[in-house]
């Protein structure tokens, strides 16, 4: 079975590896690359992955679309791997329905070397949906999957990635106006851990940053993240937080986190 | 030689086990633990190290200053492990000029486990210093220790474990609205990453966390954080602030971050 890789940046590279690694054929299209024609990669492939950025991704659904109307795409499996999934979605209601269809979210970057420890979110399309197959392939891979709609899918994403963003990129920011060394002497384990995410999270571009700020519900998880800080100045707002907080926390689950983070630090 | 610990909560604890598996005799004292009596730590230990909390610092080392002036204390050693260190350092002008002083800030938290791979800043006491004493106990156990004066470390350590609570405290406190199952499953390996973050800050009592906030230098760094939040809902801000990031970021740290991200989220 031939498998077709549109758009070859980090992620893509990743999913070349592994599902060459797993004994499949695979073809590549990108204009930055040495790699096979658009026309060569749909012809010859039985499943196809889309992976450029957000709006290379819509343009590729969009031509494919069209191309389904001639029958081209027969029984063919066409996913993309999109970030945020809503209006995506709206692009695989143009398809003939006698392609296979369906829409993941790998819950990982290219830093990823086990696939056992990580998961794939599977977005089923209506209109006619691959998602069975998708699933085959990926647990085959050895990675764990799971079925989520759209709307769950995207409302939680702005939440884990806003946050992991809107966290990272302030830190960054307040850590502008600061000597480096010293802070890095006075750094107890818990903001070393820190450290860590917010220097990890620039491995993406700046671009990619940017769009996750301008998501309308990334903008809101914002809104509500100014409103907690405002909160938390205020002595007796700070208190009933704090409050809520600890009464609501599970203390086995705050003692792993501990140990594993001592761990990861003393780790290096 | 007799070291005697007053303050036996969890850093108390954990010096208890570096001392004696160092070969020291250790006294303890505290209220709450069948412990040796105030008067025969102070009489039997050539060094006293104060570890209860930040008003309980204060009342020992008024009772020693005055204690000190009966000659009871010559030649001995007595040093605190304050979070802050500005107004614990005045306490230390009230001895008598026969007793020697330092204050010490460890790095780490109860959770450590290799002193190779931590630090303790040592303050040193104008009045009569004992640092030399603290330097040699500490290194000869296996820390890594450097000298800071007060004002630069109380700076930095606003700065370092005020961020590491506004993030941690923040990302707890939104994510209350949200249910925990499903925000675990969508969560990608940099969310994780986090998540184990503000789990492990929990490990600290809310008091500890109120005091931090409490802080006059920690609430200027909220003031700051407040402030970039602010700009990162504005696109024209945001994008200058990105630009400032990643034109001052460097390629290899950001790397080693990423894989050190990855390893840990993976060894579990």
């Amino acid at each position: 079975m031939k498998i077709g890789i549109i758009g070859y940046g980090k992620m893509g590279q990743l999913f070349y590896k592994l599902f060459e690694n797993h004994g499949f054929d695979v073809l590549i299209n990108d204009p930055k690359t040495k790699s096979a024609s658009f026309q060569r990669v749909i012809k010859d492939s039985d499943y196809i992955m889309i992976s450029a950025n957000n709006e290379g991704n819509k343009k590729i659904l969009t031509k494919l679309a069209k191309i389904s109307k001639n029958g081209d795409l027969s029984n063919k499996l066409i996913f993309d791997i999109s970030t945020f999934k809503k209006e995506i979605i709206k692009y695989y209601n143009k398809f003939s329905s006698n392609v296979l269809l369906s829409s993941i979210h790998p819950l990982f970057g290219s830093g990823m070397k086990d696939p056992k420890k990580h998961h794939i979110a599977i977005i089923p399309i209506s209109k006619s949906d691959g998602s069975k197959l998708v699933e085959n392939l990926f647990s085959n891979i050895g990675f764990n999957t799971f079925y989520v709609d759209y709307e769950t899918h995207d409302k939680i994403i702005s939440l884990t990635i806003g946050l992991s963003y809107i966290a990272g990129i302030s830190l960054n920011k307040i850590l502008t106006s600061y000597n480096k060394d010293i802070v890095n002497k006075l750094s107890g384990t818990t903001f070393k851990y820190l450290r860590n995410h917010y220097l990890s999270i620039l491995n993406d571009s700046p671009e990619f940053v940017d769009y996750i700020f301008s998501q309308k519900e990334v903008k809101n998880v914002l809104k509500n993240y100014r409103k907690i800080l405002s909160d938390l100045s205020d002595k007796n707002k700070r208190n009933k937080i704090l409050n809520e907080i600890y009464s609501n926390s599970d203390e086995k689950e705050i003692e792993y986190a501990y140990k594993k983070m001592y761990s990861c630090i003393e780790s290096y």
